[in-house]
């Protein structure tokens, strides 16, 4: 068998298991968010600054994956949500059974956003899906404005990038609308808001797109 | 053939290519240099950097891959040195195979050093052996101090990191020295430099490490 046989085999499969994690989501009206970005671009600080703000009531858990150490889900712990730590083990993204083993210990009962946090890679991650209602893209703007050109295959799956690290605008060359024209170009329907996880700037819009998806699934369920 | 099985059989036959590149590079008493960060750490700012401040004499080229555009190679040709573009269409990583390709036209005669700008991803390139003599990886102080505990194959595998951004340090919550001793508790024996390519700070100590490590292949090739 060959590699790109292999490599399709295992998507297949992958893809199989996640339509079944979609359906369950869909059936129970929890809004899954797949949170895709380079290291270090900001999806735990940003899920830090989600769990503070989200209103009351809003019920949250956080499936968190990472190559080695369980250092994201200590961050997140004392928000007082459920979270749960994957470690790939050497695996530079998640996979719907990583998603699916998870949920056997989180459990998805009375819980209306399940964010999954992936390995921190721009490219693999976006191969595989989780059974989410939407890939967000996290790109901060240290990372230059050409990102969405250099690696469009994530940018085009998304629905929302969130340009994050806007505080450092004054201290790097980076030219915030040409990222967005450039994520544009990729994928025009996207969604694009700008944040600062360090500032709390642009964080009340995120809360906001995220209740209005969740208003959207629940809609759709009640047709 | 398991997905285990394939993953071996391709790591086999690229480990046999980079060999022979290896050998190659060898011969002719070439440098080659394996840079590797996440998307946006700045390897082709480095590069900028490095061309322009690389002593008389030093004869350069660089290989420079991304999944997609020639962006990087653009940048790089105003500085008259040879530079090839390997634009892998998906591939997360440049394998010895790519390199091969790419020096058909690039060529290795008359070169002291040859950089290898690695596709921006902190995970997949580390398992493929490109034939270099050292594998480099770049960190920017914007990711934070804990990417050599959560990416620690790439860490091991690399003989120098370089801080890089550290003129954003005053506006980042990085810590530095947490930054070292992580990186010195994934591989005690890895050099550390803390550079900043927009001011050009720590760059001729850079300079300076890559011209020891060609002395040390000369004298190791004269014995």
């Amino acid at each position: 068998m060959s590699r790109v046989t292999v490599k399709r085999k295992v998507l297949k499969e992958n893809d199989r298991i996640a339509g079944e994690l979609r359906t369950g989501f869909r059936s129970r009206n929890v809004l899954t968010l797949n949170l895709i970005s380079s290291p270090g671009s900001g999806k735990t600080s940003l899920l830090e600054q989600s769990l503070r703000r989200f209103p009351q009531g809003m019920r949250t858990a956080v499936l968190t994956g990472d190559i080695e150490t369980d250092n994201d889900a200590k961050r997140l712990a004392p928000f007082g949500f459920p979270v749960k730590q994957i470690t790939t083990g050497g695996a530079c993204h998640l996979d719907a059974r990583m998603v699916e083993r998870g949920l056997t210990t989180l459990g998805t009962q009375d819980i209306d956003v399940l964010f999954i946090e992936n390995v921190g890679n721009l490219v693999c991650p976006a191969s595989f899906d989780l059974g989410e209602a939407c890939k967000i893209v996290v790109l901060s703007v240290t990372e230059g404005e050409d990102k969405p050109l250099k690696y469009p295959a994530t940018f085009v799956r998304a629905d929302l990038v969130i340009l994050n690290k806007i505080d450092l605008l004054p201290y790097v060359s980076f030219d915030i609308s040409q990222a967005r024209e450039n994520a544009k170009r990729i994928h025009p329907g996207i969604d694009i808001l700008e944040v600062s996880c360090t500032t709390g700037q642009g964080i009340d819009e995120w809360v906001r797109w995220v209740q209005k998806r969740l208003e959207m699934i629940r809609k759709a369920d009640a047709r």
